[in-house]
C-alpha cells in the first residue's frame, strides 16, 4: 500500500486482542480513520486513529463512506468483527465499488484481510463439530426471501453437511430458528448434536450449550449467538473431568 | 491448563506469522512438545521444544503420539496450518480420545484454538468471493466414498452455496476435480466465476487465477491449490490498476 489513501477491509476476531492477527494489528496501528459497528471499534486499542462509528446497518453508506475518506487521502480500516469475509463488510465494500458508475473510487487501493471468523471461535471451544465438510448460512432475511433459506437449510441437510447458523434470532426474527430446526429435523434424527454459542471467547459472557434437534431450545439464541448442527455422525465425548467435546469424524460411510 | 500435561490443537494459519494469532503463539511458546505434519512445524520459531515431525497422513497415530506425551507430563501442541478445525487434525485428536476404550487419555487436558483458515486467506487475496452463503468440501476419497463428494456439491450447487474446495487435485486424484466442475456446470452457467488460489498468502509461491466454469483447467490444481467456486451472483471487478477482485453480493434474488 502507498503513501497515498486506501481501504483495507479487516477483521478483530469474534473476542480479544488474543484473536487478533499480527497483519491486521499492523494495519489498525498504520490507519489514519477506523470505519466500523460501534462495538468492533471497542475492540481497537489507541485513540489516535479518528473513529467513525456506526450502526449494524447500511453496510453500503458504511463503505461509501469509507472509500470517499481514502479518495481524499486517508488510509481507512474498515472493521469487522470475526472475518471480514464471512458475513461482513469485504462484500459491502466491494459492492459499493461496483456500483461506482463515475469511477471516483477507481483508483483507490482496497484489500482484504482475514481474521478468525466467529464460527472457527464457536466450533474451537467445544472440540472439533466442524470437522468434515460444512457450510454457513445466514438465516436473516434482510437481504434474501424466506423461502431460499429454508430452500438451502434442506439441501444443506440433505448433503449432510455441518451448519453454521448465522444470524439464528433477534426481536425482529423470534420464529425463524425454530422453523430451520424444523426443516432440518425432518431430514436427520432427533439425537443430532446442536451447539448453542453465545459470545464464544468472549470471557464471562461465554454461554455454550450441547443439545440435540430434537431438544433444542430456541429461544435460547440472541443476536450473539451462533447455531451450530452437526449431522448423524457427529458425537459428543465426555470427558474425565465431566466436561463434554463435540466433534465430527472425519470419514464418512455410505454414499 | 494447569502444570501438568495437556494437548492444545492449534493452527498456524496458511502462511507466515502475520496470520498466526497471539493466542496461538503463546501456547507454542509455552509448549514443550510439537507434533505435525513437517512443514506445518517448520513455520513454528524456535528451537526449545521437542518436535515430533511425521508425514501428512495417519492423523489418528500422530493424535495418540500426542495424548501419549501429554498423560507423560508434556505440554503438546499438536500443530496444524490453517484452522486446526477445518480439514485438519482437531477432529483426528477427538476421534482419538473417543476410541480410548481404556481410559488412558481421559484425564488428559485437550483444547483446540482457532486459526486463520486457507479458505479464509484464499477468498480475502482476491475480495469477498465467499460474502454470501458458502461451504466447504473436501474432494478427498480417502475417508468418504466419492458418490458422495458428487452428491454433497450437486446438493451444495443447487442450494447456491458458495464452495471451497479442499484437496481438489494430487497425484492419485487427477481427475476427481474436473468431475465437480463438470457436476456444478450441470446446475449453474458456464460464466460463473472460479478462483483457483495456489499457496495464498505465500509471497512467491502464490498463484492467483480468476477464471469462469467454462472455462477452468482443472490441471491448475495442485496439493496446495483451494478452488473457489462462486454462484451465479458471484461478481469480477476490474479495478483502476488492471487488477481484479471477486465478491459474492450480500443480498439474493429470488427464492
Amino acid at each position: 500500500m502507498s503513501a497515498e489513501g486506501w481501504v483495507a477491509v479487516v477483521g478483530t476476531g469474534p473476542a480479544g486482542p488474543e484473536w487478533l492477527t499480527p497483519e491486521v494489528a499492523d494495519i489498525l496501528e498504520r490507519a489514519t480513520d477506523l470505519v466500523g459497528y460501534g462495538p468492533y471499534l471497542e475492540r481497537v486499542a489507541g485513540d489516535r486513529q479518528r473513529r467513525h462509528a456506526s450502526d449494524n446497518r447500511e453496510e453500503l453508506d458504511r463503505a461509501g463512506h469509507a472509500l470517499d475518506l481514502a479518495a481524499a487521502g486517508k488510509r481507512v480500516a474498515v472493521v469487522s468483527g470475526g472475518d471480514p469475509g464471512v458475513f461482513a463488510m469485504g462484500a459491502a465494500v466491494l459492492e459499493a465499488l461496483d456500483r461506482d458508475a463515475e469511477g471516483r473510487w477507481r483508483e483507490v487501493a482496497v484489500t482484504v484481510h482475514p481474521g478468525v471468523s466467529a464460527l472457527q471461535a464457536a466450533a474451537a471451544r467445544l472440540g472439533a463439530p466442524l470437522g468434515n465438510d460444512f457450510c454457513a448460512i445466514s438465516l436473516s432475511d434482510n437481504l434474501k426471501p424466506w423461502s431460499l433459506v429454508e430452500r438451502r437449510v434442506r439441501l444443506a441437510a440433505e448433503a449432510e453437511l455441518v451448519m453454521a447458523l448465522y444470524n439464528p434470532a433477534s426481536r425482529a426474527r423470534p420464529w425463524q430458528l425454530g422453523r430451520v430446526l424444523e426443516v432440518i429435523g425432518e431430514v436427520h434424527p432427533a439425537e443430532t448434536p446442536v451447539i448453542f454459542a453465545t459470545a464464544a471467547g468472549r470471557g464471562d459472557q461465554e454461554r455454550l450449550t450441547i443439545t440435540t434437534l430434537g431438544e433444542a431450545d430456541s429461544a435460547r439464541a440472541d443476536m450473539r449467538t451462533l447455531v451450530l448442527v452437526g449431522v448423524p455422525a457427529t458425537r459428543v465425548l465426555r470427558r474425565g473431568d465431566g466436561s463434554s467435546l463435540v466433534y465430527t469424524p472425519r470419514h464418512c460411510e455410505g454414499g
